[in-house]
């Protein structure tokens, strides 16, 4: 993606599985907020709700989401329908609801934690993306509330998962509960990538590219 | 209560008791929450998590609980340690939060509009509560709140289950859900009067009234 190598096609496909994971993320949220006992917890937890989901005046996340897919070409109804996304980003995005559903407060914190590294990510996807797919130039508002949200919410969760993980057997839990969730992400990239670049086969019922956008 | 027959430490008792219930209330509504796949539904119900938990500059219904309870004579630490609290309040409320996370979406919202009731109740204790127990006049402010939100919050969760609960089994199903719900607060009521009031014989741990109040 970063080198400019990607079909609108292949954009398309990533842009409509990683929708699956967005609109899920106020989902999750809500199953961590939920877990917690710690009302001063609860209130800051509470802004990645509003974040995801918007205030009614301002679209939230899952809404800009909508926008970069419509931005590939596709429309968003797809999207909300999850029509062709791949049974495999389903299986890894309900798995990380499940993770945060089951594991111990602590670690569903500490699965939040990828995003200390996606400030910098986020800002070089930005730029590449302007560059060499400067169709969807449209569609990078999401990216653009991220460059402040992420590090905040990362922050915050950093502080709390330091001071909360106590006993060694904490922080290899929440050390655990980081791998876990970047084993969810990258699930959800490899099957990206197999589907749609090498070698290229979606299994049955998935989206298929415009062979012609290929 | 509405009588004025209960005495200082009774009222203890039931401040006390019922705080365990508010504490789990955004809880609860983040579960109800974070189980919807529907962006309206959840910007709607994060109003609960604001009435409950506070915005930051004002009190949520939470912390009104415990000015209640302070205006009761208890120390807030009790309330929020749950320290003598009955084991029939915990178990009823912690089936609360058991039935919104295993029970379909509409089940878990119908169980709320107990709230379709409470705002001729809440009125009616205020007026009681102002008249029997003058020295609670401080602690009433979670009552003024409600009187507004609680008729809000069961007015769209009314319109809501009227137009998701489609089928006969759906609606008997709201039904039943909302009867659930009265099975909880009635259970949580019994065991107050039977350890405070009736035959008062409070279990092993329990709060145990200044016999002097009594």
């Amino acid at each position: 993606m970063h080198e400019g190598a990607l079909s609108r096609g292949q954009m398309q496909a990533w842009a409509l599985n990683r929708y699956y994971y967005q609109s899920h993320i106020p989902r999750k949220d809500a199953v961590v907020l939920s877990r917690s006992d710690d009302q001063g917890f609860r209130m800051a937890w509470r802004k990645r709700l509003i974040d995801h989901d918007g205030d009614g005046n301002r679209p939230g996340g899952v809404e800009k989401w909508l926008k970069l897919v419509e931005a590939t070409g596709l429309p968003r109804i797809q999207a909300v329908r999850g029509d062709g996304i791949l049974p495999a980003t389903r299986y890894a995005v309900d798995a990380y609801v499940q993770f945060v559903s089951t594991r111990p407060h602590l670690q569903a914190v500490a699965s939040s934690l990828t995003e200390l590294f996606s400030h910098k990510l986020i800002a070089l996807r930005m730029d590449r993306l302007r560059e060499f797919y400067p169709w969807m130039a449209s569609g990078l508002d999401y990216f653009t509330g991220r460059l402040t949200q992420a590090p905040e919410d990362a922050d915050f969760a950093l502080a709390w998962v330091v001071k909360h993980a106590r006993t060694r057997e904490e922080q290899d839990a929440a050390h655990a509960a980081l791998r876990a969730k970047c084993d969810i992400l990258w699930a959800m990239l490899d099957a990206l990538f197999f589907a749609y670049v090498n070698p290229a086969w979606p299994p049955p019922g998935a989206f298929h590219p415009n062979h012609v956008d290929l």
